[in-house]
């Protein structure tokens, strides 16, 4: 049977968001507890459409990572589950009045948050985002229009299908999780062109897909983009802060967004602080400036190209700058805008750098780690903005809403 | 002498918002002082250059109303230079903490409201529209980047030589405002894949320039787009408040976005009320469907077309619906997402039309006429965006602006 055609698919996406846009927290939370016990339900199903996306996986030559990233298991899948009531359990952002007054003319205004309609998300091999996805979706009352990889197309196709009997037995539409089964590259494209379809599309995957959506998206878009996050140690920086931070960032979990990539250290303190954060990295390869190859020699080049690059593994760059302006330069030149932090203990640099540094977070002596939505109280988060417009850090439950004003009167006209 | 390069442009805008990012709102206020002022002690320079475009104009046969437009005098120097100094009395949106809060950890989170950075505007003919958004982008922290029409082009590079002296004078970057004065078709094109240089392009115009932005721009943007806005007169409106409503929708300003294109009558009420309408219309072009024929048999046929046509003058469309879901449907079918009226006594109408209806504003008894910045009471607006990401509505000052964390702690890392 040829697949449903987008348009087809988009459409019923957007019947059921008008008709979610409207339903009451409770019927959503509903939606999610059944969708969250629908998919324990089955596990059976979904743990055997998963070992055929694994054993494709293997059979491909995927890394063992890459096969690992996509294997589901009983205990995850309780993890997916869980995360539903999570959300669940969070506050709904529709229906909150963001602002409100009275003209003088008598008419009440309102600013109102309304769910966005269809949020469309492409995404690629992990399974679990499917169900993450679903519940912030849902909760927020929008419809998830859903564009998972080639790969993880049997374990999707087996999630949705839970989760849609969940959200079906709470007497919401099912329609409300529509996933694209042509996983064919030419869907992408056409997917971030449904303009008047999706209102919210959120690309999650890596720079080509970003660049793919940045050239070619007529809808509505949010970027969850590069993290090439610096930490600056300023000369009056605290030794041990400095070093707790900089191995934190570093390599707590040195594959995502929030790790840092390069280390910007002050000349003056550069030959004292230098050495010994060297020392606490072992095992991370270091390349450097001529500045800091003076004080490590043993230290590779960095080029213009690794300050430039968010390596994702146990690699980082230094350099050294005459001051807090160099500081500022350097992170200016290079930042992707995601998370830059300063280690200091002099107040106006602190006052500075928070206020001159342009990124969706700066940190004063905290790693770059905690800017995530978990670790900053807003429950769950949908990815991490790092534009400007409409969300900027990570996006929670109310990023996936607008507002509408409402303006109620009794017979004004304008004069 | 060949024009600068766009990108050259760009880059001086760019670093003249990094410096007015940061600068006081006294700074800022002030900038906008000497800008009034020195655009009035340019005023004998601004008039002779904008006799070249009326002329201009007039010599390739403009119509009176477009030459109108572009034409301007003391007295409207004057309101402009007052724009300015009204822009610098409203509240600076810029370091304001949207929220905060403090994690168990210790570490203290604020959200502060900062300038985008540079901000893009495509504009047609007008040139009070140069000053009115030199002041919003100043006031909020923004450098403005703008490419008016040919037309304008002589009117336009006075008024911003003017701005930028005042600028200039006030310590600020003449940068701060940069005219792109190649005013070649390509430019436009070229203009709205300024990434990396443009932070939110608000083009002004019609539904080509809109069209052009969609498809082809990769920098974020803001549209300010049709307003294809309905009044709906249910079968429990106030005729005296609807006749009132009604008239003043179409008739007061019929060249506006949030003028109504089409009125939707509940057919229980439509024999006594669309005939008194059509007396209360009078001037005004009607075209109706079958049922509003039936009744106001002069008419001429809507079509489908009419129902989707923002037309801008004094014609409306009418169609008479069974009740409130068919106006729901009607309005969701064809509505721009702009503005959308209800008349009507019944309380579960109003509270339904509120929450089903999706737009950037619903009103109930009150006229589209007044979903304007200034009337809501935002101070000035750049625009009223029909999108749902980042603005929706008027858009003033604040959403000229983004948001980033500022995150502060004592050497917390991640566990």
């Amino acid at each position: 049977m040829a697949p449903e055609p987008l348009a087809a698919l988009g459409r019923r996406a957007k019947a059921a968001a008008r008709i979610l846009a409207t339903a009451t927290t409770g019927q959503k939370n509903d939606a999610l507890e059944h969708a969250a016990e629908a998919l324990i339900g089955a596990s059976g199903a979904v743990l055997a459409a998963n070992a055929e996306d694994v054993a494709r996986a293997e059979a491909a030559g995927g890394t063992e990572a890459n096969v690992d990233r996509l294997r589901l298991s009983e205990a995850r899948l309780g993890q997916m589950a869980g995360g539903l009531r999570a959300v669940a359990a969070l506050a709904d952002p529709v229906g909150e009045v963001v602002e409100g007054w009275t003209l003088p003319n008598g008419l009440t205004v309102r600013r109102v948050r309304v769910p966005l309609g269809v949020v469309g998300i492409v995404y690629e091999s992990r399974p679990n985002v499917t169900s993450d996805a679903v519940g912030l979706c849902v909760k927020s009352g929008n419809a998830a229009l859903l564009r998972g990889s080639a790969g993880a197309i049997a374990s999707n196709a087996a999630i949705t299908g839970a989760l849609r009997s969940g959200i079906a037995k709470a007497g919401l539409p099912a329609d409300c999780v529509v996933l694209v089964e042509d996983t064919r590259r030419e869907t992408v494209a056409e997917f971030v062109t449904l303009r008047g379809v999706i209102d919210c599309l959120v690309p999650r995957g890596g720079p080509a897909l970003v660049a793919l959506v940045v050239d070619h998206a007529t809808v509505p878009y949010v970027i969850d983009g590069d993290g090439n996050c610096h930490v600056y140690v300023d000369a009056d920086a605290d030794l041990d802060v400095a070093e707790r931070i900089v191995v934190n960032a570093k390599t707590q979990r040195p594959g995502v967004c929030n790790a840092m990539e390069t280390l910007v250290v002050h000349r003056a303190i550069a030959p004292v602080v230098l050495p010994r954060l060297a020392r606490a990295l072992e095992g991370v390869e270091l390349v450097g400036d001529e500045a800091a190859r003076a004080i490590l020699p043993g230290i590779g080049v960095a080029t213009d190209d690794d300050f430039a690059t968010e390596f994702l593994r146990l690699k980082l760059a230094i350099a050294v700058v005459d001051d807090l302006d160099g500081a500022l330069e350097h992170i200016a030149r290079y930042s992707t805008g995601h998370s830059e932090a300063i280690v200091t203990r002099d107040y106006e640099a602190a006052r500075r750098f928070t206020r001159e540094v342009d990124a969706a977070a700066v940190l004063v002596n905290a790693s770059t780690r905690f800017v995530d939505g978990g670790e900053l109280g807003l429950g769950a988060e949908i990815g991490i903005s790092t534009q400007k417009l409409h969300a900027r850090g990570p996006m929670g439950l109310r990023e996936l809403t607008s507002v509408k004003f409402v303006i109620e009167g009794d017979g004004q006209v304008r004069s």
